[in-house]
């Protein structure tokens, strides 16, 4: 098989057989298929498109490309839940507990923030002695023992999705459907979990803008994942505005925790309990019903803060932390952000949002780059809410006050203030 | 400008401003754009096209991407023909002494054999003692002083067409109109003709198989040229069988200096006839009908011969070969093609025509290799040709025994003959 020949054929509309899509793959991480030839065939696929064969073959290839986790050592029915990236998206460190503390097995190997998104590594490293960087027998021991632990990616798992992104990244072929959720699921299917439930966001805070791109990826997702034998569904979901109220690290972190002590906002509580009640739903405990009860009990009885907490110590973290919130360090400099016109928030543009969370220093600029962990915002007005000129739009966190002025711009920029209220969207638009 | 915004931008279907296109062509000369970035570009071009006014600031750019010929010391009107390449095209070496023997000046720069194709410097040096690698200032000195001399292309000629030729070769992104257009457009603008006469080629020996895509690449070019301020129009020929009767690079010069001597195969002398009236109309040398005139005398009164030898002495070739072409060595080894069986050859694949020539060793598998300039074979029966079982269709020759079986059955499978007669192809489709 020669490159020549598969991108030629992709670049002519026909579909590339399962040997050709590993070669490449293969290939591609070994070094022996030059950048150029990738970047072609990126382009290619991103003109011509895969079919759902094509693109489950290439998730393989990607998942096969580096180490998996050797699940035969772990006990219990393992499940996970995936976003594919939001602004104030906490919801991982309020859904995984609550299933882990109602018998099922979390494994979970999480990301870094991307872009204008946070990421939940990032997040729980904002807890003191919080460590995500386990061995592997230690994390299996952690898993085995409390049913839960959250680490990030190694560096082996799916390595050709790490070099491919970055070819993507620099080539103009990331907005690609098969090319995006190969990457996902590349990702996903090498941690080999039974149950797989997947949130994808949609609106201006996404990767996907639009509902119909969304609805799209999801289907591919969920088809990749089925052709690979898993119990799989997805959630559209609303990131058309911030979820929840807190942006920031260790900010989203107490948010967190407040949702897993039953006094979390609205939309985040709810969208935990309907994540968590499907991933129970597809590990057998029951009825869409009984889940959501089973979901709403692991609170209100404590027993799921008790599993993250339990998580945390076994992870070197501090649990008093998340028994007493109020023990997170608060950031030295602040400033409240007003509006200046009355009127109702109509929309608000939520990557621009997420934008102003690294203005702060929440985020890395490069991948050496240092987070303030207690950066970031608490809004206090939310879309379709009214105000009046002069009220706190938000409240700015920073360890660094020269960045305070450049986010209180963005933030006020990305906000759109009109006479009307605008039509209220829903949380969660639909189940795949 | 940042590379990634230009690719996207074609990717996405908008026009690229002539300052995007130069800074892609300097930063990929220079190294500075990488590869891989490049071929995304490529392949985006391939999908989306570019519109004339977007070719012709690429061709310009890839002109200036080296060296230009210094004009200002080269005296008369500059007048080239250009062929897209062929099997058993031998017109340069007719064209242009019938041409330069008018009065005109050729200073031609030309290029080595590509793929199945021949090229004009592998034949001229077929002739003992022919140099075709000149300084500069010997080139300007013998064209000053004959009216004609022929050199390869030097490497600081347009070396941004090389790169990107080789990137394009290995990343499916050759068969792009635009593309093609630009290369061959920028390494002939470059040589700075006053007066440009096009071959573009059409059929099976062609890069072009299809009429409609021959016509639409003459057209583009012409419409650059034009933009260029040259004088330029094109004809669009037969590539659907060999030119003429001799393939091989001596066996070649042959045939050309026959035609110089009036006695070539007709649809050689005819294709050269109408060449060099377009070049002479180009430089004001009559109506269409006396430029045909003074080209046909030009052959019959033995002066374009003899500007031929003239070059040929003057390039340190020794001219007794021109006036005495028996003195040609022959190769070692020869063999009859025979037919198995009889009727019309109603067609060949004219490009497999190319490869047996190379099988016979009149080409090169890579850039290093040695020519024998004496392999190649006469073709006895062309297409329309009536033959019986046991006739000859080609005498081979080669310095390589061994290579004979290989030739022949590759010609035999290229022919195919039939029971009625093919219907007769014009041997020029249009002028442009």
């Amino acid at each position: 098989m020669r490159m020549y020949d598969v991108i030629k054929k992709k670049r002519d509309g026909e579909a590339l057989s399962a040997e050709e899509i590993r070669a490449f793959i293969e290939g591609y991480s070994k070094g022996e298929i030059p950048d150029y030839q990738a970047a072609a065939l990126c382009m290619a696929i991103f003109f011509r498109g895969m079919s759902d064969e094509e693109t489950t073959e290439l998730t393989l290839a990607v998942r096969d490309s580096g180490e998996r986790l050797d699940t035969s050592r772990i006990k219990g029915l393992r499940v996970d839940k995936h976003s594919t990236g939001g602004v104030g998206d906490k919801t991982s460190l309020v859904v995984a507990p609550i299933v882990a503390s109602l018998g099922l097995t979390v494994a979970k190997m999480s990301g870094r923030g991307l872009g204008h998104t946070g990421g939940t590594i990032d997040k729980l490293e904002a807890i003191p002695g919080f460590c995500t960087g386990l061995a592997v027998s230690e994390f299996e021991n952690i898993v085995n023992e409390t049913g839960i632990a959250i680490v990030g990616q190694s560096a082996t798992l799916a390595p050709a999705d790490k070099m491919l992104y970055a070819l993507r990244d620099v080539t103009a072929t990331v907005d690609s459907m098969p090319l995006i959720a190969s990457s996902i699921m590349g990702k996903k299917l090498a941690a080999d979990d039974d149950c797989i439930v997947l949130d994808v966001k949609t609106g201006s805070g996404s990767f996907m803008k639009e509902l119909e791109d969304s609805r799209t990826l999801a289907k591919l997702m969920v088809a990749i994942g089925k052709r690979a034998g898993k119990r799989i569904s997805a959630l559209i979901t609303d990131m058309d505005r911030p979820l929840g109220y807190a942006v920031g690290n260790s900010l989203e972190v107490v948010e967190a925790i407040e949702a897993l002590q039953g006094k979390g906002p609205e939309d985040l509580v709810e969208l935990s309990l309907a994540l968590a009640s499907q991933i129970l739903f597809l590990a057998d405990k029951g009825t869409l019903e009984e889940c959501r009860a089973l979901a709403e009990d692991a609170i209100t009885s404590g027993k799921a803060l008790d599993t993250f907490a339990k998580m945390v110590k076994a992870q070197g973290g501090d649990p008093e932390y998340i028994y007493h919130p109020e023990k997170f360090a608060t950031a030295p400099y602040s400033r409240e952000v007003k509006v200046t016109q009355s009127g109702y928030i109509a929309s608000v543009d939520t990557e621009k949002y997420g934008l102003a969370s690294l203005l702060l220093g929440a985020g890395r600029n490069t991948k050496e780059d240092a987070i303030d962990l207690t950066a970031g915002y608490m809004i206090q007005k939310k879309t379709g809410d009214y105000v009046n000129a002069g009220d706190t739009l938000a409240v700015l966190y920073t360890s660094n006050a020269s960045l305070l002025d450049a986010a209180e711009r963005t933030l006020l920029n990305a906000t759109t203030i009109t006479a009307e209220a605008p039509e209220k969207r829903p949380l969660i638009f639909e189940v795949i």
